[in-house]
């Protein structure tokens, strides 16, 4: 982090909701808690908000440090901040975790007040258009009554366009990056590979483990390792491990040989040690089953007709998972609806990852764009 | 199965081997059996001789059919057989099942003759060169001096290369299909996920599941459904399967709802059924560590300078696990050293698998190929 133009310390705040909340799957959850951190200030109109939504692992602490953990640095703290493309000397900006994440807000490991026990495998199945309900409860609690922009890459990405059709009056602009209008087939394979490696593993009891004190930490593991290997490009992991050795030369067993294991296992023992397990599930079922042409006969255009947003669509070369030619479905299915649409393809070698890393001109276009989006208010 | 022009009914053969072999890594193994198979008939100078050397998967049941189970079709009858591309009516094809293999060979679920339980955990760790070593001592023992042709795919690819580094003097051509003079970061990186899903695997028991009484199913079944995905294209799986639903609409939980769930864990069952963890375990870091170029300075051209056979390289357009890409640093580096090089990319969607199917202008290349290699000699 460069600290010289970092938000500094911030602090997470906490939000309940006492109203029912209906999910698409037709479960209902009585109450539950949203964690949420916010940058900037709100000016008088309330016209100057942007909501950040998160991808599969991120959550509420988008920006800044801790007082008591300097070194717990938000997860897009490159892009958020003074001075910084999305400006909080300009913009108020809200973060959350969503719900039936593992980082504060209610999920599958809080503490269900009916039971006494964690909600566990009762924790309704969520979606993308349940999250944007929620975080607009959680908009109108703040006053937020339209968002500047609702921005988010990958499963971000899919919530921020959520918003710009469920609530068509509520974001002037969406920045939807390195995502897609739906999941590819291999898309869904590889979170079944990875969902199934946990609902398999014998320390998951069904979703309800908490009570027996362990943790499927093998799934979760496998998952994460598979998981980043599709968030990185062929080049990328070539050029950082190449085939490289650990110890210099062939071991012929099976412990870690190739640099590239290492790193991998780190990553995935890393994720296993703080990550719930069924997070990650629902997370990637979120994923699945978002696909607004669904219910539009399967026509992207018809789905976004509600749509009254202005767009900024951002995507990847190297990005395999979410494809250019998905960003590109994106932009023509604005266009048929005549909607003001920004496109960028960046060429970088990072993968889906490179959504999260500084590159100058991804950088250049969001804060370009950003900056004409601040021209609509007065701070 | 197309019977009219099939071998029809063949049988396994089992060949014993009392000299001692001697791995790559050190390790010795006293003595073992290969199973394999022959096909058609070796002619008077035994100059009409194909040996088939198959991949993760695969084994000596190429082509035809078992006596006792007619529906027991070679994995590669669509091109082996009476006037097929590798045409039996004029070569003698040889297949068998590598070392350390679970269909017959010795390997890791083998009984070791000195302590009368399975090999397990201490059955060596085997690599392309120790194949292709063993395969010479079969060749030895059918009096073949010399292939007019070493063929196969992928890691089947990797072993017919090999021959031809090793012994330049007793093969006359390589088939070279969908393979790769080595494997990239992102393969190594995919197979290490698919090997810790069976090594974490709480009933592998470190290798020795025998014993227990157990199968490490989960962690195999894992490994091969992630297998699967790279052996498809991104369009194929697309083609196939699209988003359909099993049941029409979503059901919100975590059973299969997909098509592509649905396939993939079939496939997965299916085969963690049958096929033997440990030699999972072995192909794939057969697959990681061939790699001729790593004692040649780092220089393909330098591995390749030994190589006397004339080559057909053939790779297929859609294959990103062992992508055109691949098979063209392996053209390059034996043009480099003068040697006779066709190459042909195919146009396919169908991924690394197009290596297994019947494709009009794949089975034409290899036909054409292989005539001119069968004026060589007289049957």
């Amino acid at each position: 982090m460069d600290e010289s133009n970092s938000i500094g310390i911030v602090t997470a705040q906490r939000a309940q909701f006492d109203t029912p909340l209906t999910f698409r799957s037709g479960a209902v959850l009585p109450r539950y808690e949203l964690v949420y951190e916010t940058y900037g200030k709100l000016n008088a109109d309330k016209s100057n908000a942007i909501l950040i939504c998160h991808a599969l692992s991120g959550h509420h602490h988008v920006a800044g440090t801790y007082a008591d953990q300097p070194k717990n640095v938000g997860w897009w703290d490159n892009m958020i901040g003074p001075g910084k493309p999305i400006d909080t000397d300009r913009f108020f900006v809200v973060g959350l975790n969503n719900l039936g994440g593992c980082h504060g807000s209610t999920g599958p490991s809080s503490i269900d007040p009916q039971t006494g026990k964690p909600y566990g495998s009762s924790f309704p199945v969520v979606t993308v258009e349940d999250w944007v309900e929620s975080q607009a409860r959680l908009a109108d609690l703040l006053g937020i009554k339209q968002f500047a922009a609702v921005i988010g890459g990958s499963l971000g990405g899919m919530q921020a366009m959520q918003w710009s059709i469920a609530f068509p009056e509520r974001v002037r602009h969406v920045l939807a990056i390195a995502t897609a209008p739906r999941l590819t087939t291999e898309n869904i394979a590889f979170n079944d590979v990875a969902r199934n490696a946990i609902l398999t593993d014998p320390d998951f009891h069904g979703g309800d483990f908490y009570q027996h004190g362990v943790v499927p930490t093998r799934g979760l593991r496998l998952a994460r390792m598979l998981g980043h290997i599709t968030y990185l490009s062929d080049d990328a992991m070539a050029g950082k491990f190449g085939r490289g050795l650990r110890s210099g030369e062939y071991k012929y067993g099976y412990d870690v040989e190739f640099e590239v294991e290492s790193y991998l296992r780190y990553q995935g023992d890393k994720f296993a040690a703080y990550f719930d397990a069924n997070t990650y599930l629902l997370m990637t079922k979120a994923l699945d089953y978002f696909d607004p042409a669904r219910e539009a006969g399967d026509e992207l255009a018809r789905a976004f007709a509600p749509i009254k947003a202005d767009f900024l669509v951002v995507s990847f070369s190297s990005d395999w998972r979410f494809s250019p030619q998905r960003s590109r479905e994106i932009v023509k299915a604005l266009l048929h609806n005549r909607r003001n649409v920004s496109y960028a393809e960046i060429t970088s070698t990072h993968g889906h990852d490179s959504f999260l890393m500084q590159h100058q001109q991804y950088f250049d276009v969001m804060r370009a764009y950003l900056d004409n989006v601040a021209r609509e208010f007065s701070v």
